[in-house]
């Protein structure tokens, strides 16, 4: 069960609010032949790796156009549709992310302005194992096609049979996706990294994964392949006061819990009474879980916290920073504009967490760590470039001429200067 | 001079739009040394490493009240009124990226909306050297006024005399920033992230510098420290048809040439007699530079290729993923939405690069090295999280609720299914 802290000083929050360390530099050396392999051997170096980690013999990595027509025949309407709702949220709300940018006129005759552009080719991986995760090809394949990426490329982990779970070839042909490559683990990331035969070289990965994954990942986002965020555990925060529903927020808890043994789980409480009932309901909840055994380390890694107020609470969740946070209060309106530090927010008592995991239409791609103080969750901006544009005039360039040479000059930059200088001489002689 | 290039084909162009590799590997031992340093001893540290990289006898590490008072006096005139209107221009054109973000009700009483908030604490490092770049102070402190990040700490390295430039020290006042540290080089880096007696510990870190300096940066961006871009030479791509004016085009690539040695210079053209007309303007102008000699030096390295067509200079262009594009072909609203791949684009014969790198009012902190593919310059954005929130009624959960419970079920995690459940059940009761 969770660690019981009851009023601690501000001086111990530091403490309380740092994450386990994980260090994976020892898988380093590992995942460096592993991208040597896919670079020199290409697709046969998938095959060799796919039959080797996933017990799988493929003859084609990418999934066939038959296995993917097959896939929506296996789901049922209950699940397909599901899914068309839940897309058609993320799409409502992503789409609202579109930039309207406007020229801006910064001085008579010199205009500037900005464009998103989609990125040209990005690669989505999902992992394997027990939990096909296709809200997360939602979460990240609808932003890609409504950013308009030309080229999306999506990489999974094949059964032992070779085959890919029909909600992952449903979804992704709903996405457009057209080229589901079998493979996983860091010769995956390799893949859409260098590019082999069968998979393009790809100019950003996203999606999550194990550790090889993330190591992958963050060793790639060195040498020039843009990843979508640095990763780290999933955690949530709930701030609990009296009007909070204990049964609830112990359901909150433990969706979080279930994830793994090293998921993250904070309650922050004004009640000694509340963390007591939660606490009651958490043991009786627990029992009830398939995935109990990880629920339970999760918690036993995890803190419950009693604090004076809810600023109390408010100022130690932004310390924390967490990937979710979810407000179980009865004032949580007036308390908004005081959170800084957040990947996503959940407000009251009827709105969980894992609304925002599948299906409200926000983004579940978030930041983990602590990262929640300087980076955002997965949006639309994930998927384009911003890239700026500026015409200038004659007359133009007569206006802002001197701030130039001027500036340019106290930098020591005459070849900067004259750039303009030379251009301003012919515009005096027409 | 640069290396000619007539009609390659596109099976070349790969090899051509290769950066030189740079492997500072070698650094990151002596750099983790100074981040030990720093950390154990902090302004000792700082003021040891001051003594022997910057020769500067430091009592106090900051720019005391006396030494910003005074700097505004020491500057012209004529270079006050030039940072001031530079000032006014990128704060013009950073407002407009501010995002008017609405709720949207994705489903009956389902409502997500997003907001930009402030990263609490930002970094910024000022190169020292022949130049004080107050340009690039300008670049990154207006928009993280604009942000209003609450913090925002300056580094750069003190002269031997233990002064800093008054350009710097004024711009600094202009931006509300009163600490100025003198620290440089990879110290100033450690300084910014972990925080010593002097210098507060930051959630992101911006501005430019020396291999030590980038090194620091991505190393640090490991452990979660978000850095503003991955940096790389600066660079600048011209496309110029024969309506080009070939000495305006030699003047551009020599005022990205005068940056450094290692700075990339391309010229496409579609015209061998503009090409050689530029050659000719290149060596004219060449001569009568200070930085002459890093400007021959790079462009040495650096490329003019001959192409087919409008069409060819842009794909071509579009590969290469230019920091900096110019073009000057007569026809350049009709390609605008060719561009996939670029930091900053200027547009015609009177739009000089340098207008950008000074006072147009875009960012001059862009992508370099092919990160443009994926990256964005700096923004507005570069200094917000956009957090997400939602807010559900017990009515949107019961139209919602249906579509998580059967997406959980179907991933095999019931405790996010169970936190719906639980909830809808007693919406029933009620």
């Amino acid at each position: 069960m969770m660690r019981k802290i009851e009023y601690p000083g501000i001086a111990e929050w530091p403490e309380l609010v740092k994450r386990p360390t994980q260090n994976f530099e020892d898988l380093e050396a590992g995942i460096a032949q592993t991208f040597q392999l896919v670079r020199v051997q290409g697709d046969a170096a998938l095959r060799e790796l796919a039959q080797k980690y996933d017990g799988a013999q493929l003859e084609n990595l990418l999934a066939s156009p038959e296995e993917l027509a097959v896939a929506e025949s296996l789901l049922s309407e209950e699940l397909k549709q599901a899914i068309l709702q839940t897309y058609s949220n993320i799409q409502l709300f992503h789409a609202q992310q579109a930039e309207q940018s406007k020229p801006v006129e910064t001085m008579p005759g010199v205009t500037c302005w900005r464009k998103s552009v989609p990125i040209d080719s990005v690669g989505l991986y999902i992992p394997g194992g027990t939990a096909p995760l296709f809200s997360t090809l939602l979460m990240l394949g609808v932003p890609a096609r409504l950013a308009g990426c030309p080229e999306v490329v999506l990489c999974t982990p094949p059964a032992k049979d070779g085959s890919v779970h029909p909600a992952i070839l449903y979804t992704a042909t709903l996405l457009g996706i057209a080229k589901v490559v079998k493979a996983g683990g860091a010769q995956a990331i390799a893949a859409m990294a260098f590019g082999t035969e069968s998979v393009p070289a790809v100019n950003k990965i996203f999606g999550p994964g194990n550790q090889y994954v993330t190591v992958a990942k963050q060793m790639l986002s060195k040498t020039g392949v843009a990843i979508d965020l640095p990763a780290g555990p999933s955690e949530v925060l709930v701030i609990a006061d009296d009007s909070a529903n204990p049964a609830f927020v112990a359901a909150d808890l433990l969706s979080q819990a279930e994830h793994g043994a090293d998921s993250q789980v904070v309650l922050l409480t004004n009640s000694a009474e509340v963390l007591s009932q939660v606490e009651k309901e958490l043991q009786a909840q627990l029992e009830l879980l398939p995935r109990k055994g990880f629920a339970a380390k999760a918690l036993s890694n995890s803190i419950g916290v009693v604090l004076l107020s809810v600023e109390e609470m408010i100022a130690f969740s932004n310390l924390y920073a967490p990937e979710h946070l979810i407000l179980s209060i009865s004032n949580f309106e007036e308390v908004l504009d005081k959170i800084t530090n957040a990947g996503s927010v959940f407000l009251g008592n009827y709105s969980p967490e894992s609304a925002g995991d599948y299906a409200s239409g926000t983004n579940h791609t978030l930041p983990t760590n602590g990262y929640a103080r300087a980076y955002s969750g997965v949006s639309l901006d994930s998927f384009v470039k911003k890239i700026t544009f500026q015409h200038i005039t004659p007359a133009g360039l007569q206006n802002i001429g001197k701030t130039i040479e001027v500036m340019a000059a106290a930098e020591g930059l005459e070849a900067h200067k004259n750039a303009v200088t030379i251009r301003l001489k012919e515009v005096k002689n027409v």
